[in-house]
């Protein structure tokens, strides 16, 4: 797909001000203020005023003679319909559509909203908005944000692109952003997304040589597996986060009141962004202090960190955090090697500690601090390092924060900072922002960060085997599908027969099994497939449920039993068949394979702990499908269960083969859950030498 | 016990500064800086200087003819010790010892804290620190931290009582206090705790009247079990929070190198604070934001919160923190009602939602967000509210804070603020905090801290159920375990079937068997056992490991098989005595219980999910042993296996009668974990019509 070029919007020559003012408290005036910093021509538009600041007015935008590159509309939504036109029939090829009251507050607006995507459709002009915080790009001295945000850190500009479809959230981001810094490349407020949406921003910043990270706030996504792919795409070269409000169900329903659209559910947009190297964050100070982390770090090559404080407590606490459990991604403390403990004793007092966490205790000073953290820099045995740093004991001084800026630059390991000092705190994180160190100010939040990076660092391993993960067609398959769903006996309802007969077209491992229709000539059936004893005899048809609790399922039923057993089942369910199998004897783990047509994604597939306990544990995983080997692989890597894949305690499940089951489900899955139907395997069990179905349940 | 009168120590008439000084830098000068801030008279001692700010210095502090209540010794390590003998000298009650340099650097420092403890040992003196950072009392005008540490929000005092053995923890809580406040009632530094500890200081602040919340920094814990029953007594009347650093493993390693001890295994301090009413916080932040709302605010007496926010986003994002699961305290989103819902509606623009959490939309003002707010607290469905608060808006205006600050303080249900305001954000913090509304930046802390309410709110109702739980001492079970203990084969070392014989003393469902020693007999005491084939056939001796591995495990043994299969495993293991039990069949769950003794509490008991997967998902809880029925229950219902015994999906497991084994398991457990011993039982089932032990081992 073509790349938009956004060069008009992003860095305008030319910039038309729609609701110009020089009243105070106007949006119109606060814009029109922050215009005057900008490079570009600016021709304030309002046909009540004929000068602002002895710059004059025009009544209409069509007044203006020369090109216009950007037009801003900062009229209420009524207004802005004609202005937007206006600027179409100019040839304005970028407008910012700042007003609310649009689609999101109902009909009306919504109406409104389509006028505006009316105009968008003549092809001349691009929207962006309404309801738009706004673009802000330090470089280009542009910014367009009406809203106070700080420019602490933020007027230096960095390498962050920020987009935003919650003024709110965008204005908060580039608060905190501003307060301790991270630099940003640019901030886009995409608002109500009516022509321009995420999709775009991150096409472009994508291929910005000046930008290092993404961050991306969305509450509903557009394009769903463009979004993905294109993300999955850019984040083979740089680091992509994304806020995603609605991450559970209860979220997803408060996420579909605002915005007018249910959000998909969370385990999907967990498993897809995985699937695709997107890394979660859950609030705008997560989001942040994740891009203030792999906007200015390496990411890590391990997940082994090693610790130098000051001050012992936090120290500890660190370590608690490090062991502690998490999704992202698993942290380990480093073993340091002796070559690094003689270097930090040579070095410190003699009471320090030079086990990892490194205590140096509150009688360090700056070199004591600095040799310790060259010796970790030197270690092989770690790949990231956490400062804890203090200014208030005499011994230590500002100076440290060059000191460790210095290494952090220099290292090809990540290096991060905590700090706290009294009120100061915020201070001292500029100070090291400013020498290119990104600092935080909890434990809990520099060890976040942390997984960031080594989160970051397993993507980018991954990548080497990651394709583009375009949906395979699997047209045979899909044939044979369709002649399957055709031969149903009850259109749209299979019963437990022919969904096992569906399995055994995906090459998925149905239980041996007969059919049994008629009493009189079964045995001969059952001979004939050479089905050992002892049996498992189930009524078969898609109108029974609750078959166990009606007596349509017989255990263990002897060779001898099994003519009186069939013949009873079928007199007590007449019109129905019976299926034979044999009894599976499996001890250990059961697994649960499902699929699924998320709201949002699409097909998607999850594997995970089967059993009773599935809904107690939740120890599933899901991607998009189909997935292939490698992505199936992680899927069950994931699981808490994984172990018992691996061996753990004895056990010799055949891992690889169930990869295997699962990249052929998941091609079943692409097919079924991608015309709305469902699958469930649950469960699927080893037993001595293969995976078998042991219980499934196909919905079309 | 009684409460040591810190009276002199914390409100001295007099206090004597020993190491006075006048050059910049030293903390003799900062402290007396503070001092002369203070009511008190003030004594400066250095045997080198006349005067400080025309104040006569005395020579040596015996020169001070009237009575002194407090000294406080800013003197080197090595010079401390006389300091501190002349002051026990001269009769003064309390000494602060400032330096480091003692038992925390090694032997040498060691021993002079040694001499600490001799002078105090004298009967005149007591001690704080060495090593401490001192006290702060904001009514007493008393303030010998000798750290800046800010006073924003410090200075005005508060229902805060600090207890902190580190300083730069200790440093860095007053900092966060300071910068958006919450008021403090006093802060101790107990540094190395030579004499006084927490415990003192618990006691103290826990019958204060003016102290509303005690919050405490330990490393590692004095006193133990003192220290758990002291805290239980006090959170009966006041929330008392713990950051205990060192709380997994690798962390607890970390605080041993730091303290010189051993930190507890973490689950076991987990376990050991819910059982006493602590909440536990993991750092600093956390610590303080917990203090913040549980000082300021009402417990929940439910867990439904109402969100209201003029910011759609922020909402969602609450919503999925309030949704994610949390071992501290579930939440869940009020439903509200239908009267509420009309309110809302009634007073605001018709595109917001009333639905929670209550969007009012960008283009909210002042009045809609306190009728919505009016409505929630009077809706009987809403146990706590969380306020989501921008005044970027032109419509909504400082004046908020004043009116959320209004309904704080009279409503019953509590109230939290969340806001962020770019670079303003601590400031509008602050200026919630003087209105007496706990605010904070972050939406995961406004959620966390919702949460501590809501626990604070679980805390107290149990305590009606709660006794104060001594040790129940079970003196006639102690004896049969005694009696049990001598009559071992091999001493310390019980075989299986010993095992189950000491399971049956105490009461817990120890599978039915015989022992069978010679071949000749056997089958009539199998006869006289009434006990029903098929069997498990297993041999039995306290020295043979990997009994599977070695066939001394025979399953599903049918009764003609018997003979020949004990005959057999009689003549492979000569010596050794053979157990046949019948087999248990059970479908569903197992579950596990343990007991060991915790480093340091002492007797643990565990119960738990079991079998294979134990380990992999970590479903277990810990109490301290013995425990009683209500704490069991506690123990079961924590479990996220919990349901199974609630009926979940047809299961029909007997709770009551597993809380009953907890109970009698725990009796055990007290006294075998006291003797240092361990117990494992994996797993225990349910079998048709009772619990059953099918495997355990004790270790003494």
């Amino acid at each position: 797909m073509n790349t938009l070029n956004l060069e008009k919007l992003l860095n305008p020559s030319s910039i038309a001000l729609i609701g110009a003012s020089d009243k105070s408290g106007k949006v119109g005036t606060t814009i029109m203020k922050y215009l005057l910093k900008s490079t570009a021509r600016v021709y304030p538009v309002n046909p009540k005023i004929d000068y602002i600041m002895h710059i004059p007015v025009y009544k209409d935008v069509s007044d203006i003679s020369g090109d216009v590159d950007l037009a801003i509309v900062a009229l209420s939504a009524a207004n802005s319909v004609s202005a937007v036109s206006a600027c179409s029939d100019k040839g304005i090829p970028f407008v910012i559509v700042v007003a609310g009251g649009f689609g999101e507050t109902g009909a009306e607006g919504g109406a409104l909203e389509g006028k505006l995507r009316e105009i968008v459709s003549r092809g001349k002009t691009r929207i962006l908005g309404p309801n738009s915080l706004g673009v802000f790009v330090p470089e280009n001295d542009l910014d367009t944000v009406f809203v106070e945000h700080g420019d602490k850190a933020l007027a230096q500009g960095g390498s962050v692109a920020f987009i935003s479809q919650s003024g709110s959230v965008g204005v908060e981001s580039l608060g905190l952003a501003s307060n301790t810094g991270f630099g940003m490349r640019a901030f886009v407020g995409t608002g109500n997304k009516t022509d321009l949406t995420e999709l775009d921003f991150i096409r472009h910043f994508g291929r910005d040589d000046k930008t290092d990270c993404l961050a991306i706030y969305v509450e509903s996504v557009e394009g769903e597996r463009d979004f993905l792919l294109e993300c999955s795409e850019v984040s083979a070269k740089k680091p992509v986060l994304v806020l995603k409000a609605g991450r559970t169900p209860a979220g997803a329903s408060a996420a579909g009141s605002h915005t007018g659209r249910l959000a998909g559910s969370d385990r999907v947009v967990n498993g897809a962004f995985k699937q695709y190297g997107i890394q979660r964050a859950f609030d705008d100070e997560e989001l942040c202090d994740a891009a203030l982390s792999l906007s200015m770090l390496k990411p890590a090559s391990g997940n082994r960190v090693a610790v130098v404080t000051p001050a012992g407590g936090f120290g500890v606490m660190c370590t608690d955090y490090i062991d502690s459990q998490d999704s992202r991604a698993k942290l380990i403390m480093a073993e340091l090697s002796g070559e690094t403990k003689s270097r930090i004793a040579g070095n410190t007092l003699n009471f320090a500690s030079t086990n990892n966490p490194v205590d140096l205790t509150a009688s360090a000073d700056n070199g004591m601090f600095t040799n310790s953290l060259d010796a970790l820099i030197d270690d092989d045995g770690v790949d990231i390092i956490i400062c804890v740093t203090f200014f208030a004991p005499p011994t230590i001084d500002d100076g440290l924060i060059k000191e460790i800026g210095r290494r952090v630059r220099n290292s090809s390991k990540p290096i991060l900072v905590f700090t706290e000092y009294g009120p100061f705190t915020d201070e001292y994180l500029l100070s090291f922002y400013n020498e290119g160190v990104a600092g935080f100010p909890s434990i809990s939040r520099v060890v976040r960060a942390a997984r960031f990076l080594v989160e970051r660092g397993e993507i980018i391993k991954r990548k080497g085997g990651m394709k583009k993960d375009t949906p395979v067609e699997h047209r045979e398959l899909a044939g044979m599908v369709e002649t399957w769903k055709s031969s149903l006996k009850v259109p749209g309802k299979p019963d437990e027969w022919e969904t096992s007969g569906l399995f055994r077209i995906a090459g998925l491992p149905a239980q041996k099994s007969v059919l049994v229709e008629h009493e009189d000539y079964f045995l001969s059936l059952v001979e004939n497939a050479s089905l050992p004893g002892p049996y498992a005899v189930k009524i078969c048809g898609s109108e029974i449920l609750h078959k166990t609790e009606l007596g349509g399922v017989a255990l263990n039923v002897g060779e001898g039993e099994l003519s009186e057993t069939v013949g009873m089942m079928l007199r007590k369910f007449p019109g129905n068949s019976v299926i034979i199998s044999n009894m599976i004897t499996y001890s250990g783990t059961e697994f649960i394979l499902g699929a699924l047509n998320d709201f949002t994604f699409g097909p998607s597939v999850m594997a995970g702990a089967g059993g009773i306990l599935t809904e107690l544990y939740k120890d599933v995983a899901f991607r998009l499908a189909p997935c292939e080997h490698e992505v199936a692989r992680g899927m069950l890597e994931e699981l808490r269960i994984a172990p018992i894949l691996e061996g753990y305690r004895g056990s010799s499940l055949d891992k690889e083969a169930l990869v295997e089951i699962l990249v052929r489900f998941s091609r079943l899955a692409a097919i079924i859950a991608g015309q709305g139907g469902q699958l469930d395997i649950n469960p699927i069990v080893w037993s001595d030498d293969g995976w078998i179905i042991l219980d499934a349940k196909a919905v079309l």
